[in-house]
């Protein structure tokens, strides 16, 4: 029934069709919820389980598929790698997608890159693999295409350097990256074979090292990435997709208006007034730290059919981006654009903005991640853009449209403006150029900055900056800026600024210790990190680190700054040099055959099965139908009463099955979660919280992302009445006497004579303290357990555990059954490094 | 959207709620196909497996279940057991299910009816337990329910001769029924305890056989069959039931129009006009052979809510019946206006029609199944009915509705009628009182008669029969016959008939011998089964005898039969006596200590759980979601080349995911099924169908029963051209020196001189032959297999075989692959018999 609405044109999608691994599949509303993401889709709804889950956040890589699209006027097949974990399945119409089992599979065949993986020992847990393969594929297939000259046969156009590249995104903890580089280069047409490391096809020091040995790559990759039939679908349909028919707006759906009429007509419609409605493009802010979903959304409208959005137009002053172009895109057209005639010398600022973008993000969220879907989402939140700040400091302009109006502002005051809401489409960006003048001899000046944790992009900035000038010559000799534009972001404010008074006091000024001096002081006034900002002081510091750096070149009497090391912050141009990337170290070995077999290069068993997805994990198991799926809820209170647990209301909150919690636990059994030697663990804390983060329950839904999105919902009441109150360190521990009972044995047992050894020490420890941070476990394969009851009060559970024996005895003693009730599986183990010992039983349990 | 007819009252269900096992289900419409069935939601749709799937037509009682409804104005709770298999779950809305998980399970407890299966040895694969204890617990709590005075404590109302026909719908092949009879008796209030058999309570021959001793059993069952939530619900929704609220009707779903003018509304609709719908009351037609669904039904009319359907009024003339009353219910009314003082001494035909009734079908058919559903059945096909039979013996009338016309016809004429369709309702039945006329001195005579492969019923007739008539003797004190009545059926005949011209030749005659010798004659004359019936002179010779049983007693010069014999075919006089039936013999063991522990009474393994529904055989593994299900396709032609495979356009057709043939079989992989001493037996008959019967194909879809329904749609074609005709009798066989290679351990050794002995011999055999007919595989669990398709191209298979490790080389080879890369597993066999050896490999293949 419909909603009572008026009729409007194909706005609603009702369908989506796409290939995967070249089989058509065709989605109807009532299938696929809106929300359903690729992955989810890829992982519940298919055989195919190479596709994995890591951080669900675009941050690394274990989801990377290949998306390709078809250009039916231009004949084109475009293919990009992206995270599925962030793409919407409605977003893929149309598109062919291809997973590492595409590549190749034990049926079909391992493709070269999956044998490659296993012959340079690049795989161990093998969790990061299949996404591996799908963006070294992804960069193999698109070098290929490249006009660059043909490569000796066995390999690809792609580069050394392009391979350090290749798969920059991707996360692997177990194998340091070394060996994946290894295979990755392996294909790359300038590689010296020789360089490569240890693997199975030559023995190391070899001089025979040969692409003959290594599995056969073909020009391309060999893989059909769009099958004839869907190009068919999309010819045919060509001439329908305009058609004007009928569509009804109902509860649920995935609207993609094709003008702004259209768009505006739909939220004049009165069905997305309330908060289930969310406005994407590629939706990858859903990834973003802070600012993921916080609840389920039921209407989506799918804002990139519009075609203001997507043009792209070279103007006299500049060049106008649509806002829903993704950055990988923007980043070739100003990179197309810097080497254009038509910017001559204004090509820095393209050159360094395209230089920067490059290390925002993801190749694979890059590839679908609009600018526009950037900036609206720093302008509405205090997201630490790097995209704002630095196309601030090149004094971009937006153009918008509110309702009937469109307006055109500068960046600054689009940031000004109260948080955007739907009504507000952003519709381009707009890049003046910078040309030198030459009559007045200035030349324009442009430098980015950003210090992140990471040098090659996947981290979100400390603290951003871009400055822009003109640096002219005056008739004494000195140097002088103009025009500045210096904008700073990301440092822990509402959004990237301009630094103003330092732009006007530095302005026409020689740039002598003193006027650099105030201009530091003035920096420090402008640079105010938010209350609560971590690490403030450091990230000011940078800012003045990052202006210092701009302007020393053209101080008068101060020594500048060598470059800065690439680890803790880098300019854009740090990276001109690839042998700059700290991958490219290498270590030989040498082989003996002294204690043969020791050292023969085997083959770790089962890696092509990891490469191409096969190899299965506690997550890949078919869940039987009806399988549920749980959250656990946190206490957000170090030290309280749990009064109760209730949900928002809410639409994730519809989902919720039920809740599992300390009273659920049978009688006879304990509430137990873990053990080890300082005790057992209780499994919920009940009925007091005992710390922060201590799991309170379970959230049980239908599906694993409705039972994450529920436990967004919780509201926990608590009471702290008649509790001491919490001890937070160590120091406070000890006043306390809280200790844990250390077992007898493991008490350190004093080795030497420690007050003998100090009385003759030349330099003695009269007092001191050692702090030790607490240690993060990390592993790709994220905790996961899989229970399927079994007869005669039995359950068997498929736990990715590094102590299947003890998860058992847990198990057993929750539940209040004799142990042999109780049959642990581990198969395999996607990385533990500790974290799947004893932390792995709670999830069993 | 609307199909676009005009809205009309609450005719569409369009939702179903009900209580399984206590807990409350809401199914709406898009939740669940209106075609499914009871036993396939408690199956696929919840954790209770214990309902099982045997021959899923109301014949074997795997799936019973207990059905309770409530009447909210009287406050009253009416149970009664089911077989779930042929009952829609649309039709339970508002009813309370109970499974055998219901009675008790290993959280629980388990129920003393589970305890005493198991400790009087009743379950043995155990694949009919849960069936039994769901017959069982049924007849227990109906009986704790009468008037029938106070047991003694710990046992129940129910009597020994109740006991032995409280599961005689049920059967078992692995036990004999012996030990369940026991444990059923154990309940009866009249039992004698020591007469029952072995059992792990007492020793037999034990003086102390003793209730106290046997798991205790409390008056009523101790099971709260209707929830109180339900009753609630059912009492506040009392107002909105007849709220006329506008429902459209779309292209699936469930109606029940509540009057006759609902009726022909929805008829009239135009929804109805194709066949994709089925009027049902119960819809236990669908077990009945050759009658059964060979299409999916999209559409249901369930008419069983019009209340003219269901009205009982006791008229001057006679009583008449509602058409939508099951016959259980029929049964009673009969009774009870056979034993009422409405009906003094026309009591006879009363009393008969009720017992002939009770041996139709199983009572688990017979709660549900309507006695309209059987005329129609019989007036519309050459359904062999008993119920039309004996109504027309008992000088029946039928009022039918056709629009807005109601008819009044006798069953005769109903029956002469062409073939009904759904614009005839049939409304309700008259049965006639007979009263003896003690003016005319002239005594009402009536008898039905069956025979049949079994005597308590669940077998349909070989031919059938009933007579009334007025027997008063003349002046002279012969005895004559007036008013004659003579009905046979099921022999082979479009529908039942009257035998007219007996009737008219012995109306008013002594009946001397040859008078009865013309009788006999003309009923030749008449008994004239179709062509192609089995069994035909059989049959006809049956009828003389039923003739002659029913004149004898009042025949002149002729010494009638004895009480015939209960096996061959039973009058319905013959089972007053309980003890008539062949299952109340026994035998006595007397135990000795002598070889101790041996003779100790030692309770089977896990039978509680077998009971309790809790073991798991193959088909109650969780399915892996998105598993598929296969239906074969078999040869109907004996020798004939499979030209190719296609599926009429239909409904069930739709549903064909996909068929599976030899050209499937991977390469490397061979065309195998089976393989046994006499060599291997192909998977699939290619290019070449050997033998009717032969598996060419598997058609997989969705679920079991889309599958199956799907199977029916297959059209092969066949072409015998350059093909010899087929060998289908051994004589030919010998002919065509067609033989078995027979391994040479295996030929038979001679023994003895026998020309010797021959000729010492007294009688000689001078030529002979001996034939064996085939013989049947018969199990209660089907054949059944689960494959889940593991890593590194292994195979698990979950076989229910009496030898797992030859299903597993057979799957190996078929498949291609190394026999390590199979796994068979075989948990438990629901019965074997010799067929879940070589015959259960094709399924698992
Ligand atoms: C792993 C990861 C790392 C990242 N690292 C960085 C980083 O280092 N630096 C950085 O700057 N960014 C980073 N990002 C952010 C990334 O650039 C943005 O998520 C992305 O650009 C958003 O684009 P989108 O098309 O996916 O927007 P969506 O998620 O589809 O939309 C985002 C929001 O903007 C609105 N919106 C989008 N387009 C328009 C428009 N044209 N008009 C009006 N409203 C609109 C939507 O309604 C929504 O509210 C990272 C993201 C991820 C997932
Ligand atoms: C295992 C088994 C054994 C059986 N053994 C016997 C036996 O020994 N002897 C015997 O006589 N029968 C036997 N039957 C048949 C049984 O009696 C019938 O299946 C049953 O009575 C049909 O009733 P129903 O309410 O289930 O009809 P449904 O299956 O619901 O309907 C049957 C047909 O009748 C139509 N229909 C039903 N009621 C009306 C109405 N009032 N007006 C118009 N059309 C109507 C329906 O549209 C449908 O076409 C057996 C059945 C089973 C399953
Ligand atoms: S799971 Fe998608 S990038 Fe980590
Ligand atoms: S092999 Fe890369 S995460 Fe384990
Ligand atoms: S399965 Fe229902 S009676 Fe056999
Ligand atoms: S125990 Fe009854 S069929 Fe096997």
């Amino acid at each position: 029934p419909s909603g009572g609405e008026a009729a409007m044109g194909p706005v609603r999608l009702e369908r989506v069709v796409f290939a995967l691994n070249g089989r058509r599949h065709e989605m109807a509303g009532g299938d696929v919820h809106p929300s359903t993401t690729l992955l989810e889709f890829i992982r519940t709804r298919t055989p195919f389980t190479g596709t994995k889950l890591g951080c669900g956040e675009g941050g690394c890589g274990a989801c990377v598929v290949l998306i390709a699209t078809y250009n039916p006027t231009k004949d084109e097949v475009t293919e990009f790698s992206a995270s599925s974990c962030l793409t919407l399945l409605y977003n893929i119409n149309l598109c062919s997608v291809i997973t590492t089992e595409g590549l190749g599979n034990t049926k079909d065949g391992f493709h070269s890159i999956q044998k490659r993986m296993s012959g340079f020992h690049a795989s161990q847990c093998g969790f990061c693999t299949p996404g591996m393969c799908m963006s070294i594929f992804t960069s193999l297939a698109n070098a290929d295409k490249s006009k660059k000259p043909q490569p000796q046969k066995g390999f690809s156009k792609l580069t050394v350097s392009e391979a350090e590249k290749a798969f920059s995104g991707n996360m692997c903890r177990c194998t340091g990256y070394r060996p994946i580089v290894d295979a990755c280069k392996s294909f790359a047409s300038d590689v010296d074979l020789e360089d490569l490391g240890l693997n199975v096809f030559w023995k190391k020091g070899d001089k025979h090292a040969d692409v003959s040995k290594l599995p056969d790559y073909t020009l391309g990759g060999g893989v059909c990435t769009f099958p004839d039939f869907l190009k068919s679908e999309i010819k045919s349909s060509l001439h329908h997709l305009n058609d004007d028919s009928d569509v009804t707006v109902s509860r649920e759906g995935w609207y993609h208006p094709k003008s702004i009429e259209q768009y505006y007509d739909l939220l004049n419609s009165g069905l997305f007034s309330d908060c289930t409605v969310k406005v994407v493009v590629a939706n990858t802010s859903s990834g973003v730290k802070g600012y993921k979903d916080q609840d389920l959304y039921n209407k989506y409208i799918d804002i990139g059919d519009i075609p203001e959005l997507s043009a792209i137009c070279k103007k006299d002053g500049g060049i106008e981006i649509g806002a829903a172009t993704p950055i990988s895109k923007t980043i070739e057209i100003l990179e197309q654009e810097a080497g254009s005639k038509s910017s001559p010398n204004g090509s820095v600022v393209f050159r360094k903005l395209a230089e920067h973008m490059s290390k925002v993000a993801t190749p694979f969220v890059r590839n679908t991640a609009s600018i526009g879907g950037n900036i609206i989402l720093a302008q509405k939140y205090p997201f630490p853009s790097d995209i704002v700040t630095i196309l601030l400091g090149a004094a971009s302009t937006v153009r918008l449209q509110v309702y009937s109006e469109t307006l055109e502002v500068t960046l600054e005051e689009f940031l000004e403006q109260p948080p955007s809401d739907p009504s507000t489409l952003l519709l381009s960006i707009f890049i003046p150029h910078w040309a030198s003048d030459s009559q007045k001899e200035s030349k324009v000046i442009f430098e980015t900055y950003r210090a992140a944790p990471r040098p090659l992009g996947n981290a979100v900035s400390y603290i951003n900056s871009a400055m822009l000038g003109h640096v002219s010559q005056k008739s004494c000799g000195d140097l002088v800026l103009s025009n500045l534009h210096m904008a700073f972001g990301a440092y822990g404010t509402e959004h990237a600024i301009r630094a103003t008074k330092v732009e006007q006091h530095l302005n026409g000024e020689v740039l002598t210790p003193s006027v650099v001096l105030d201009a530091v002081r003035l920096l420090r006034e402008t640079i105010v990190p938010m209350e609560g900002t971590s690490h403030a002081e450091y990230r000011i510091s940078v800012a003045v680190a990052f202006l210092f750096s701009f302007l020393s070149p053209f101080a008068k009497g101060i020594k500048g700054p060598g470059k800065t090391a690439s680890i803790g912050y880098a300019s854009s141009s740090d990276t001109d040099d690839p042998c700059n990337l700290p991958l490219s170290s290498r270590r030989d070995t040498v082989s003996s055959d002294d204690h043969k077999p020791v050292g023969e290069p085997i083959k770790k068993y089962a890696v092509e099965l990891q490469a191409s997805g096969e190899a299965v994990y506690v997550d890949d198991i078919p869940a039987p139908k009806n399988c549920l799926y749980g959250e656990f809820i946190y206490s957000t209170q170090p030290l309280a009463y749990v009064k109760n647990i209730k949900f928002k209301p809410s639409l994730a909150s519809e989902k919720v099955l039920t809740v599992v919690s300390a009273k659920d636990i049978p009688s006879g059994g304990q509430n137990i979660g873990s053990s080890f030697m300082f005790g057992d663990e209780p499994l919920f804390g009940s009925p007091v919280a005992e710390y922060a983060g201590q799991a309170l329950g379970v959230v049980i839904a239908e599906t694993q992302r409705y039972a994450n999105l529920a436990g967004k919902q919780v509201v926990v009441e608590y009471d702290t009445k008649d509790l001491k109150p919490p001890i937070l360190t160590v120091e406070q521990a000890v006043q306390n006497n809280s200790y844990f009972e250390v077992p007898p044995g493991k008490y350190p047992k004093q080795v030497g004579d420690f007050s003998k050894g100090m009385a003759e020490a030349d330099h003695k420890i009269l007092s001191t303290e050692v702090k030790l941070a607490s240690q993060y476990y990390f592993y790709m394969e994220t905790q996961t357990a899989l229970a399927i009851p079994d007869e005669d009060n039995t359950i068997v559970v498929y736990s990715s555990s590094q102590y299947p024996e003890l998860a058992q005895s847990v198990i057993a003693r929750c539940l209040g059954i004799p142990f042999s009730n109780v049959r642990v599986i581990t198969r395999r183990v996607g990385g533990g490094f500790g974290g799947k010992a004893f932390r792995s039983y709670t999830i069993g349990v």
